[in-house]
């Protein structure tokens, strides 16, 4: 196998868009992010004008890489993406409305192949090649992010669904009739408890309803994110705690319907709130385990990736493009 | 392709093994049930006085059919049952406790080559070779019987998982909290609920709570199942009706989370239940439609299972058989 070194080595791009912000980066076979960069997402009211700017910033590493001629394709990892269609549709996270044709206006703009597909399933095939996932042929990836994303590995191959959208975990419903959330109108999802926006939330209806001094109390209501929680828990606050374990609850419930699913050999979480080890860890394993059927029980492993945070996304991303025919 | 009335075509054996009744026959590769016949499973506590009876059975059948030689395999469709291992392990409907290498049992006491999995995976790929699924590479089979078994077809194969135990969506927790299940000891899973045993317990339930009219009443409470349930809701019985929709409601939840998963081109459903059509149908649709997010409404079909019930077990089952190498 090559190295970066060899200048005849082809290379790849790995485009991560998140809702927020956007990274992206130049990939060797063997997973070094040579060159990498970012920018915001959310300023760009117009997806021509993002595409716009990606193409810039991109052409730049690809000059630092030695040029066009040794870059494979990009791949890109998109909420929503669709690897079949290359297309993004309905995203409520993104600033772009409706179905948007992001591979072919990508493809374009830098006469480079683009494959697509949704952020949690690049994330996948990021760990089955270069992360936790290493040799697995049946594993789930969940991200836990601002919201939560799944990508969902079976036989070896994604699972994509007949159209290309399969792997939404965060959306299925685990309390019915439970907390709405206000991109989707649904109410109870995993989404609505299980991720930062969800931590957040939990927080300000535990406050109000709970009685418990906490030291979360001193903190503006605005200000309250998952980031706080977490201190306050590793400082000791049983509210904190709470939060967490119940956040917890709900996860391992979430993950005992998606094993009794597809018995992956694991589950990779990946993202903010897989910062709160065992706070968060030690209520999902119990309330997975517990929820489990016999056959399922002790088996499968709950590991957390451990790829670099800040490269993951766009190796993940990057490993889409080795396929490329 | 041949006709079964070749003499030289092989055949194949499928045998379904249920809680009360075992049901066998030999198939051509067209899906004609040639020879077939059925058993008790109940009264046999020991496992081998069950495959005792069962050779003598299937040697009939062979020498109907011109013998030994004619026979490709034996595929055996049976809860808890493991493609892997050929075992079935835990079955809480079985009167065989723990774990039994069944596929090996049958193999040496038959001399065929013997693949097993679970009921529901059987008849998945009965519904793929001979059914509502020809030509679909994503769907998912849920069977409705006295339990709820399921089988999950990706990218045109099985969903096995890394044991073996894939599929297991009747298990999966609908209701945090719910109704308790007997054998399994988990609550508010979809099982407790969806099945003909869990339609008898809504109805003594409603029964009890509701102080509506309804000729159940009548019924002695031994007497309730799903079928009297079914007959007074189409003489137009109101609390019959509601048991239906109720039924169709978290059936509903279930399969939009089973979407949002593996997103599938169809769903496929067989057994008892879907005897109630509409009735239960309806509510379903409208109920898994309500908890999708907006990227899977309206593209999902909700499909009854078109092979003769008699049939469509032994069928699901033998088509495992053409595989044996």
């Amino acid at each position: 196998m090559g190295t970066s070194k060899n200048a005849l080595e082809p290379l790849a791009i790995g485009v991560d868009i998140g809702g927020t912000g956007t990274k992206f980066g130049i990939v060797d076979r063997v997973g070094n992010v040579l060159f990498s960069g970012e920018m915001s997402t959310k300023k760009h009211a117009q997806v021509e004008t993002f595409i716009d700017e990606l193409q810039v910033h991109l052409a730049e590493l690809i000059t630092k890489a030695g040029g066009q001629g040794r870059i494979k394709g990009i791949g890109v990892g998109a909420p929503n993406g669709n690897y079949y269609t290359g297309t993004v549709e309905y995203a409520p996270n993104l600033p772009w409305k409706g179905i948007i044709p992001l591979a072919k206006m990508i493809q374009d703009k830098t006469k480079l192949p683009v494959v697509l597909t949704n952020d949690a399933n690049a994330a996948a095939v990021g760990e089955m090649m270069y992360g936790a996932a290493q040799g697995m042929k049946d594993f789930i990836m969940i991200t836990l992010g601002t919201g939560v994303g799944s990508g969902i590995v079976a036989n070896g191959q994604l699972i994509l669904g007949h159209d290309g959208f399969a792997g939404e975990l965060g959306h299925t419903i685990i309390i019915p009739n439970g907390r709405m959330h206000e991109g989707t109108g649904k109410k109870g999802s995993l989404e609505s408890y299980a991720s930062a926006t969800g931590v957040r939330l939990t927080t300000l209806e535990v406050l109000k309803t709970s009685k418990k001094k906490s030291v979360l109390r001193d903190v503006p209501a605005n200000d309250i994110d998952s980031k706080k929680v977490f201190e306050a828990a590793i400082a000791g606050d049983e509210v904190a705690k709470e939060i967490f374990e119940y956040t917890g609850k709900i996860l391992g419930m979430a993950l005992a319907n998606a094993v009794m699913f597809s018995s992956p050999e694991a589950i990779i979480l990946f993202g903010g709130l897989t910062k709160a080890g065992d706070l968060i860890l030690k209520p999902t394993r119990e309330h997975m385990e517990e929820n489990l059927i016999k056959v399922f029980q002790n088996k499968v492993k709950i590991l957390v990736s451990h790829l670099k945070e800040s490269d993951a996304a766009i190796l993940g991303a990057s490993a889409l493009a080795w396929d490329i025919k």
